[in-house]
């Protein structure tokens, strides 16, 4: 490390929770067209620095993983459904992470006073949110982007299973 | 609110620093073929986390947003590119927000033990690293999201500049 790093602490506090049917259980991404109600329910206080955010098609949802079932402080993961592959957590979306904040992209449904509506998100009930982003297609769309290791798994299509959050058997 | 909601704190250590040409002025955005070296500086305890993450084309950095120099607890924004726009903070990528997290996707150049070149991100030296993640096309590159408010500006080649962060005159 350079000579004046030093560790700095950051505090955020909650500007909301989201409300989502996963109690027990939740995919590990996204579900787009997922049944039942997703919502952003925003602190009051906040309710005015929505204006304009129903022009998006797409927003950042940060939230706190407050709900982490196995903590590790290993580097390294071996994703639940690749068991042959070992990758850095830095390289994976495993919420077991040393700063376990997750970061979902969701369609706007529609914004009645301090609640957006959403698409489905692969968060718990109750999970506290640090922060709303717009998605900007100049800034955010890499539509050169690629699917990197998890290419290399030979099993694209039960694999999209997985990054889509869709349920099936093994 | 819900009757269950309350405020929650969260607090986060940084992973690294971000190591930029900006000490005094960064642009808006990443400007990805900025002349200089940017690179993300893992702490050392880290690098193992690194593996397999150079499979990636881009990568997202979040980073606390330290150097914040207009304070502000207002919901409500007016962009400094466009004067006539009044925006909510949630609808905005302003550094002013409840939260100041910084998110910004990034091309990975080469990796060096725990030292990751990246194209150019909008963050001033030294700023702190919170977490790093790969992008998954499937998941993060939503070739159908639009521009949002910032389409009803007029402008824009000139927002263009803006959004790219690239230098030019008003």
């Amino acid at each position: 490390m350079p000579d004046n790093y030093s560790k700095s602490y950051h505090v955020y506090s909650s500007i909301g929770i989201l409300r989502t049917p996963y109690r027990e259980k939740a995919p590990f991404q996204p579900v787009v067209d997922e049944k039942g109600e997703f919502k952003i329910v925003l602190d009051k206080k906040f309710t005015d620095g929505l204006k304009l955010i129903n022009t998006f098609t797409y927003i950042y949802v940060l939230y706190a993983l407050d709900r982490i079932q196995i903590k590790t402080t290993e580097n390294i993961l071996r994703p639940p459904w690749a068991a042959n592959m070992s990758v850095g957590v830095f390289a994976s979306r495993s919420p077991n992470r040393p700063n376990p904040i997750g970061l979902s992209i969701v369609k706007i449904k529609k914004i009645v006073n301090n609640i957006i509506y959403i698409s489905g998100i692969d968060a718990f009930d109750g999970t506290p949110v640090i922060d709303i982003k717009p998605y900007l297609k100049e800034l955010d769309a890499k539509c050169d982007a690629n699917y990197g290791w998890v290419d290399e798994t030979g099993d694209e299509n039960h694999l999209a299973l997985h990054i889509k959050g869709i349920p099936h058997k093994h």
